[in-house]
C-alpha cells in the first residue's frame, strides 16, 4: 500500500462543507488504488485570522510544505473586507503561492455536455469547449519590485506596481505549458501585449525560441485583448493557453464563466519540485456558507487533478472523474448548475451522489 | 454659420473607405445644423510609414493638433507586422494618445435592438446591453518607467514594465467617469485589482475620495477579474465603467464582443483642452481591405460622437446616430452583422442609406 501526507487546508465560508465532501470521495477512490492517506487540516484565510491573528499561520505553511500535496477550499468573506492589505485572507493565498513555488497554474476550463445549457453563451458556440489555461502563478506584477504608494516630487501621492519577468521563469512556464499542450490537442496559444508592454516583448521571444523543441505543438500568439474577445467570439479555437500571472487571472475567470459552471472548475498549481496546491477556482461565497447549498464538484474535480499531477495516480483521478460525470448523468445537481428536470440536491447529498459512483 | 476644422486620418486597411463614408454623413448632418467642415486629409500608420519612412509624420500631428477635431480610420497590417516596435504603424497611436494628452477615452458598449442576435451570448442576456467604458489612455503600463529589456546580475536577460498613476491622474480620469454616469444611469463601477496592486490601492483611494461630490452618481467597485467574469453572466447590470489603461484595453475589448457587432461600436478620447480623437474600435481589417465589404457604421457613430463631445453640436450628432438607426430599421446590412431576411449591402451603400435617413 502507498501511503500519501494530504495538507486539507478547508479556509472560509463554503470552504469547510467542500472540503469535507471531497475528503471522503478522495479516500474511497484512493483505497480502491490501493492508496492510503494521512490527512491533516490546518486553519488559512479569515479563520487562522480568527484563530491566531495571521492568515497563513507558521504551523499551517510547515503542515503543507511538509506534505505530499495540498487541497484547498477557500478563503475570504465580508467579516475581513475591511482588514488592512496584510491582514486580509488572500494574502495566505499569496504566502502559500511564493513560498511553495507553485509557478505553474493550470486551470481547465471545460463545457460538459451535461451542463452544455448552463453558459450564457449560445448552446452551440459553448457545446465542446475543453480548454486548459496556463497561467504564471509566482511572478509578475503581483510579487514585482517596485511596488508601493510613495510620495513624488510635486508631493503628491503615486501608486506603483512593477511587471516583470526574467528568462528563466517563462522559460519554466512555458515548457510546462508545450507538455500540456502535446498531451492535449497539440495547440499553444501564448497570450500577451507585445504591442505595448517590453515584459510581453521578452515573453514572445522566450515562448517563440522553445517552440524549436516541440515540433509536435502548433504555437500561436495572440494579444491580450483580443484573446478576451476571442474566448467569447468562439471559445473551441482554443486548446491550451499559456500566460502572464495578471493576464492569467483575467482569462481563466472570463473562461470559466463562459462554461457557465464556475462551481465546477478545479485548478492545480505546481512547483518544479516541492507539493502541488489544488484547489477549486470558485470563492469562499459567505452568502451560502454553512447552509448546505454550495456545489463540492469543482472540489471533489480538484482532488482528482492532486491525483493525477500531485501524486501520478492517475487511475484514481479517472475514478472521480468519472463518478461525477456519472452523479451528473443520473441528474443530480446543486442549486448553482440546476435546471428543470433534474434532481436538485445539496452539497453533502451531491457528495454522497458522487461516492456511490466511485 | 459655424465652421470647424477637422483633421481626417484615413490610416490603413479599410480605414480609407470608411472615413470617406463617415465624412460625407458628417458634411450633410452638419450642413442640416448650420456647421461647416474644413477637411484636412493627412497619413499616419501603415500609410505615413509607405510615404515618409515614419508612423506619425510631423505635419500629420501639426495638422491633428491644430484641428477642431480629428476622426481617425483605423491602424495597422500585416505588410508591417514584422517592423520593429518602433516603426510599427501602432505606434502613431502611441503618439497621438500621448501627445494629444487624450487621457479620458469613452468607449460605450451597447446592443442595439435590430442587432440583439449578433451576440455569441444568449438574446435575452444580450439585449438591452447599454454601457460605457471610461479608459484611462495616456497612463498606467502604458507609458510607466522604467521599461525595457535589460540583463540582471544571473547575466539573463528581464523583461520590465511599470504600472504607475499619480493621484492627479486617476482624479481627473474619474472626474470625467462621475460626470459621464450622472448624464447616464446614474451607476459607475470602478474596476481594478486592489487586493494585489498599489497601483490600484491608490486608485481605489481616490476614486472613493472623488464619491462625495457625486452624490447623485452610485459608485461601486469591482475586481478585474470578477469584471471579467460579470460582463459575460449578466452585461446589464453595468452602466458606466471606469478602470485604468490596460485593464480597460482588455475589458472594452471584451464588452465589445458581447454586442456582437463590434464593427458598430465608435470611441472618442478626450483631453482636458485641445482637439478629441474619434475612431472606430474594430481595427483595420487588412483581409476585405479595399474590396467595398466594411461596415461604415463604427465610423460613422464616431462622427457623432465628434459632433457630440469634440464640438459640443448634439443636435448634428443626434442626427447621425438616428439616421443609422433608420439605415438599420429599413434592413441594411453589411456582411459583418447580417441575418437572413436582411438586405446585404456594401460599404459605400450602406453610407449611402445612412446619408439619406440624415
Ligand atoms: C484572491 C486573488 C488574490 C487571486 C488572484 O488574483 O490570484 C484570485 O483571484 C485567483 O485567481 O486565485
Ligand atoms: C493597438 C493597441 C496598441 C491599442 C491599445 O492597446 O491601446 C488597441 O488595442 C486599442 O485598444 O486601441
Amino acid at each position: 500500500k502507498k501511503r500519501f501526507n494530504i495538507a486539507l487546508l478547508p479556509g472560509d465560508g463554503i470552504g469547510p462543507e467542500v472540503i469535507s465532501v471531497a475528503k471522503s470521495v478522495l479516500e474511497k477512490a484512493g483505497s480502491l488504488e490501493g492508496l492510503e492517506f494521512d490527512f491533516q487540516e490546518m486553519p488559512v484565510g479569515g479563520a487562522a485570522l480568527d484563530l491566531v491573528g495571521v492568515p497563513m499561520p507558521e504551523e499551517s505553511f510547515t503542515a503543507a510544505k511538509n506534505s505530499d500535496a495540498i487541497l484547498l477550499g477557500a478563503i475570504g468573506g465580508y467579516k475581513w473586507d475591511k482588514n488592512e492589505k496584510h491582514l486580509r485572507p488572500e494574502m495566505a493565498l499569496f504566502y502559500l503561492r511564493r513560498d511553495l513555488k507553485v509557478f505553474a497554474n493550470l486551470r481547465p476550463a471545460t463545457v460538459l455536455p451535461q451542463l452544455a445549457d448552463a453558459s450564457t453563451l449560445k448552446k452551440e458556440v459553448a457545446e465542446g469547449v475543453d480548454m486548459m489555461i496556463v497561467r504564471e502563478l509566482t511572478g509578475g506584477i503581483y510579487f514585482g519590485e517596485p511596488r508601493g504608494i510613495s510620495i513624488n516630487e510635486n508631493g503628491e501621492e503615486v501608486g506603483i506596481s512593477t511587471e516583470i519577468y526574467a528568462a528563466h521563469e517563462i522559460d519554466r512556464i512555458a515548457r510546462v505549458a508545450f507538455e500540456t499542450a502535446r498531451k492535449r490537442r497539440g495547440k499553444l496559444c501564448s497570450v500577451d501585449k507585445a504591442n505595448v508592454l517590453d515584459a510581453s516583448v521578452l515573453w514572445r521571444k522566450r515562448v517563440t525560441a522553445l517552440a524549436s523543441e516541440y515540433p509536435d505543438v502548433e504555437l500561436s500568439h495572440m494579444y491580450v485583448d483580443n484573446a478576451a474577445m476571442q474566448l467569447i467570439r468562439d471559445p473551441k479555437q482554443f486548446d491550451t493557453i499559456v500566460t502572464n500571472n495578471i493576464f492569467g487571472d483575467i482569462l481563466s475567470d472570463e473562461a470559466s464563466m463562459i462554461t457557465g459552471s464556475i462551481g465546477m472548475l478545479p485548478s492545480a498549481s505546481l512547483s518544479e519540485s516541492g507539493p502541488g496546491l489544488f484547489e477549486p477556482i470558485h470563492g469562499s461565497a459567505p452568502d451560502i456558507a454553512g447552509q448546505d447549498k454550495a456545489n463540492p464538484l469543482a472540489t471533489i474535480l480538484s482532488a482528482a487533478m492532486l491525483l493525477k499531477y500531485g501524486l501520478g495516480e492517475e487511475k484514481a483521478a479517472k475514478r472521480i472523474e468519472d463518478a461525477v460525470m456519472d452523479a451528473l448523468s443520473r441528474g443530480f445537481r446543486t442549486g448553482d448548475i440546476y435546471s428543470p428536470g433534474n434532481k436538485l440536491v445539496g452539497c453533502k447529498e451531491m457528495g454522497a451522489e458522487v461516492l456511490k459512483s466511485v
